[in-house]
Parts: structure tokens; C-alpha cells; sequence
């Protein structure tokens, strides 16, 4: 916007179509005790994921618009599918070590296969029912913002 | 040695040096209620690791020594470190999507983003005292074994 814009501060990017999963999540990760203060933002499509993380000026900024600790990434959205997500973000040098999770009802081994080729770092299956997809989300964010221990990427 | 070797069964390979941080990882895993039966084991240094996944023949075989579901990966060994270790297992297509998990104590900066640049899943920082150490050993691998949904890669 002609102003030199600070890059977002976003803790975890979540990466979900379904509002009904979404919510799941947010109250699931603010239920429970993992040092937050973390800032959760969510995306409903690939697009709208790719627009908050990379400069609206494209590859030409190296600044980007934010930089998530953790990426957790559903696979089927719209606009943008969640492996077009995948590659963008591993395929860039400003965006390539951030922890990417792949979350996703898909159980597809071409989805699978695909995410790892493409350099997720860990692929978790939704659980079905509400009290597991709860928890699923709460591991997986304890696992990635705790005891992983993240490249801290230059800005 | 002349016979067609089975693919040898690992669950969870060691790669650790030091035999105090590899016994407390043993007892921490056969302690936990970790959905085992897993069988792990240990390699003491970086070509012992290699030589227990690549087959004896080298690259013309395809067909691995073992294939583990997690490589818990220290940095600092002996022969061949852990960062080669870690190249070769993300660059041979046979080996490449086996999740590794970077478990050591060092913290340096050139270590995480060299490990993140070669394609490790995670890095994880060895705590200091052993109950987090334990503690830390037990996360990981249930983290990786039971929650992370790894690729059916073909024998």
C-alpha cells in the first residue's frame, strides 16, 4: 500500500473450509494449556492462505506479509487445493522451514505420498468424532509451538 | 552375503552415541504406554545407522536393510554425523519420505537450519535433566508413532 508494512505476527495458520472444524480447533487450542498467547489465524481457502503469508507484491518483496510458527493444513479447499498450498510454501526459500502440517480427513495414499514428497513435515488424520479431533488438534499444536524447536528464520 | 535378505523390521531407529542418553530413551519407550511391540533399535554411531537401512550392495539394490518408521537422529556422532546421515536419507527416493526427527542437544543455529534445509520433520533439543529428557523421548515417539500418519512406501 506504498507504506512498508511489518510482517504480521501469526502464530499458527489454520487452514480449514469447514467452520465447523475450525471452531473445534479454536476452542480446543484455547481450552487447553499450551503457552499461547499464541495468535491463531484462520484461512477458509488456499488463496486466502497464500494472501496472508506471501507480499501482496509477490516474489519481488522478500519481505513477507506473515510468518507462522506452524501451518496446520487441510487438503481439500477451495480456490487453491491444500497441495498447491504445500508446494508454494516449500518451494519458496522465505517459507520453506516453517513447519507444515498436513490435517485432513483424506486416509487417500496419494495424499499422503504427495504431502511428503512435497516436503510436509508431518501428515495427522482428522479423527472423526469431536472429543478425538479435539485432542488431535491440542498434540499437534503442544507437539510443534512446545518441543519442536523451529529455525528462527531472519525477516 | 549372497542370499536375498528380507527387509529387516524396525519400528524406531537410535542413532546415539552416547549410551546413557540411548539407555534412558529404552527405558522411557518400554516404560510408556506407547502402542509398541515397537521394536526399536540402536545404532552407536552414523555409519552403523546407514549400514543398518542401506542394503550391504549399495545403491543397485533397491531393496532396503530396513525401514524404519522413525529415525530419532542425534547430531553429534561419531564416523559419519548426523547431518550426512540425514542427507543421505533424504536424498535416496527409497528413503526419503521416513519421518526424522532431529534429537540432540545443540542448539546452534547453523544446526537447526541445516537440518530444516536438508529435510529433517522435526528437530527437537535434548532437556538437560532426564525426567524431561524421558519425557521429551516418550512425546516424540508418540507423537511420530501414533498420531503422524507416515506414507505405505512400497518394499
Amino acid at each position: 500500500m506504498g507504506v512498508t508494512a511489518l510482517t504480521r505476527e501469526i502464530d499458527v495458520l489454520l487452514v480449514e473450509d469447514s467452520l465447523d472444524d475450525a471452531d473445534l480447533a479454536f476452542r480446543a487450542l484455547k481450552q487447553h494449556d499450551i503457552p499461547l498467547g499464541h495468535r491463531i489465524v484462520l484461512a477458509r481457502d488456499g488463496a486466502e492462505a497464500l494472501d496472508l503469508v506471501f507480499p501482496e507484491s509477490g516474489a519481488g518483496s522478500e519481505q513477507l506479509a506473515a510468518r507462522p510458527k506452524l501451518v496446520l493444513l487441510d487438503l481439500k479447499l477451495p480456490k487453491i487445493g491444500g497441495l498447491e498450498v504445500l508446494q508454494r510454501l516449500k518451494s519458496d526459500h522465505r517459507t520453506k522451514l516453517i513447519p507444515v502440517v498436513a490435517f485432513t480427513s483424506s486416509r487417500e495414499e496419494r495424499d499422503v505420498v504427495d504431502s511428503y514428497q512435497l516436503g510436509v513435515n508431518s501428515y495427522v488424520v482428522k479423527p472423526v468424532d469431536a472429543g478425538g479431533f479435539a485432542r488431535a488438534v491440542v498434540d499437534v499444536a503442544t507437539y510443534w509451538l512446545s518441543l519442536n524447536h523451529p529455525p528462527h528464520i531472519a525477516a
